[in-house]
């Protein structure tokens, strides 16, 4: 009867919730905990006094649309479109899912690495369409070989994630131009390009479609505010795309959601005009270092991370339960709530990793990772 | 190659768009363009210094998830439970298509009425499920005779409107009892019934799904508080369904959009506190009956309007043109916005029939009614 009969609840509200319960730390879903940007909470409350309360028009706010363009121009020096290549979304998840909805079509393959962010392959489902999953290698970069083996005329799209969740890997130039090289010879294929971390990134940047000529005329990007200027719970993303796509997706967008929420979309608009998005990877970067800092006197094992706000750490000096058991564990025992890693793979493959959030306080990740120190 | 190859841009989009263009008065897409209540605003400019930023939980804030049902038990003396059987939507239109994406599958037939608010039909298609249409009498009542010889076997779900937009009408207890009738004989169909406007309601009340036990164990309702609250930019509405039914929704909804706004979540929470719901119906019925007294000198002709904010007008004295070349030389000779009927129809049926949208300040109805006078 169930459209999704193997899916359930997903781990973000299964682990947030087990959180609460326990009052744990919640480093499990990747939200932060300090307070947003003064100016920009500033923004929200002046403009709650002004006109800005009705819908916008259906592909966005147009002030947010032009700094959108600007913003993709700074960042990548690529111009886009303003009037047919820009969707404001309901955060990125929903720019996600309207993408897979305009262009997946029964039957047709999608490639999702595994692991993977645990919506594309519901979505696709939901499209009728068929997850083909092509593993990474086990220091997650990416295997193009088997991709391109994967790849045949029923193949409508590959989901990318850059900089990758949960892993935080990165694709190197060599990567990217192999995947331009799958690309070119199967010319039908769509690439979305989940880039919401775009700029949480250390010690080397992403590598945006953006800036890729032949990539960029065959791909969907996906990119998030809640992420950027730490505001998930407004559910500000958007996509980027060439016209013909793009008219196909608002097809759809305008039918599923019609506009996304006109104060936020008003404030995020005007905050461009003052912020710098790169603050923001020295920010996190300084995070992350610490959190790994505190966590080296622990018996967690830590795997690299080359972007997003996510550290994920091996319990196999602590422990040989499962992720999720241990997870569970871990909030009922040392009230630290993590993300097993298994969840994100097509068959749950458990290799006794877990995922941190380091975008809280320090006070927060001092206190954390005390806990984690005496396991 | 596109999934919905007979649909263009939403009839909204485009006379929002061309209005502004030609500066007219925009009487076309439901929208208020009055100030927020004040309170309300007041509200978000002290929430946007609070905690309010992240993610709410999937199904909603929690403190509105209870407002709501509180709300439920005051207007219809319905318990509805908080945990299982509420989910906060990004608009009712999110709740619609999602309703239906976890709902309707290959082949199922949809039964709605004809003519119909326009995001049904391409929600069922995008299921891949088959629209079947059922005219309205010519009074806008439903045949219920017609709707029973169309259910089966491979009917899943009816969809009602009500009130109705765009032609107002509102069911009487006759009709929900049909509808009931028709319920008992196909145990299998699952009701979705669009109530955004439960609360403009003129002469009549309209029976609302909450207060009939059959059909509330067999349906899911879709409600709006940016259609209730003057607030429709802030995408905000709910969906309330037995449980079964809402774990299969919840479970598209978390990876469609995950959550809604949480800003607004929280305002609309507090405000629900202080505000009353039975201001609103009295309110926009001065405001339907300032507008038709107004156009009553016109050469329009005013068709009922038992609920919405929408007045449904004939031009048929006036003109012989197709209601969207009327719409658009309104626009561009008179300066005035309206909806054509026509695109709610499946054939784009031409009565000579308009809606105007009566949610507007006295001065811009008068202005409003003063062009449509001379025509
Ligand atoms: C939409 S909840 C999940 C947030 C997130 O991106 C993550 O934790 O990976
Ligand atoms: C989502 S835009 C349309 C608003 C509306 O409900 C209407 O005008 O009928």
């Amino acid at each position: 009867m169930s459209k999704l009969p193997h899916i359930g609840t997903s781990i973000f509200t299964i682990m947030s919730k087990m959180a609460a319960e326990y009052n744990a730390i919640n480093l499990s879903q990747g939200f932060p905990n300090f307070p947003v940007d003064e100016r920009l909470t500033e923004i929200v409350a002046r403009l709650a006094k002004e006109d800005v309360h009705q819908y916008t028009p259906m592909a966005g706010y147009p002030p947010l649309i032009s700094k959108i363009a600007k913003l993709t121009l700074q960042s990548y020096g690529r111009s886009v479109d303003p009037e047919t290549e820009i969707l404001v979304t309901t955060g990125a998840t929903q720019g996600i899912f309207t993408t897979i909805q305009a262009i997946v079509k029964d039957k047709d393959e999608v490639i999702i690495l595994d692991p993977s962010y645990d919506s594309y392959e519901p979505n696709v489902l939901l499209s009728n369409g068929i997850p083909v999953r092509i593993p990474l290698n086990d220091d997650y970069t990416t295997n193009w070989d088997l991709v391109e083996k994967a790849c045949n005329e029923n193949t409508k799209m590959i989901i990318i994630t850059n900089p990758h969740n949960p892993t935080g890997k990165i694709l190197s130039l060599t990567d990217i131009e192999k995947l331009e090289a799958i690309l070119e010879k199967f010319p039908n294929i769509i690439l979305l390009s989940d880039e919401v971390y775009e700029y949480i990134t250390f010690e080397q940047k992403h590598i945006s479609v953006n800036t890729r000529e032949l990539l960029r005329n065959r791909a969907v990007i996906a990119s998030s505010f809640g992420k950027t200027f730490h505001v998930t719970g407004w559910k500000v993303g958007y996509l980027i795309a060439p016209e013909q796509l793009m008219y196909e997706i608002k097809k759809v967008h305008q039918f599923l959601v019609f506009s996304v929420n006109s104060l936020s979309q008003a404030a995020i608009s005007e905050y461009l005009d003052i912020v710098s998005v790169d603050e923001i990877s020295p920010f996190y970067q300084q995070k992350r270092d610490y959190f790994r800092a505190l966590l080296s006197k622990s018996r967690f094992e830590l795997m690299p991370c080359e972007g997003t706000y996510f550290q994920v750490v091996s319990y196999k000096a602590i422990s040989n339960e499962n992720d999720v058991d241990f997870c569970k564990r871990l909030i009922t025992e040392h009230s630290v709530a993590a993300i097993p890693i298994s969840t994100f793979y097509e068959n749950s493959k458990d290799l006794r990793l877990i995922r941190f959030c380091f975008a809280k306080d320090n006070a927060t990740l001092e206190k954390a990772a005390k806990r984690l120190c005496k396991i």
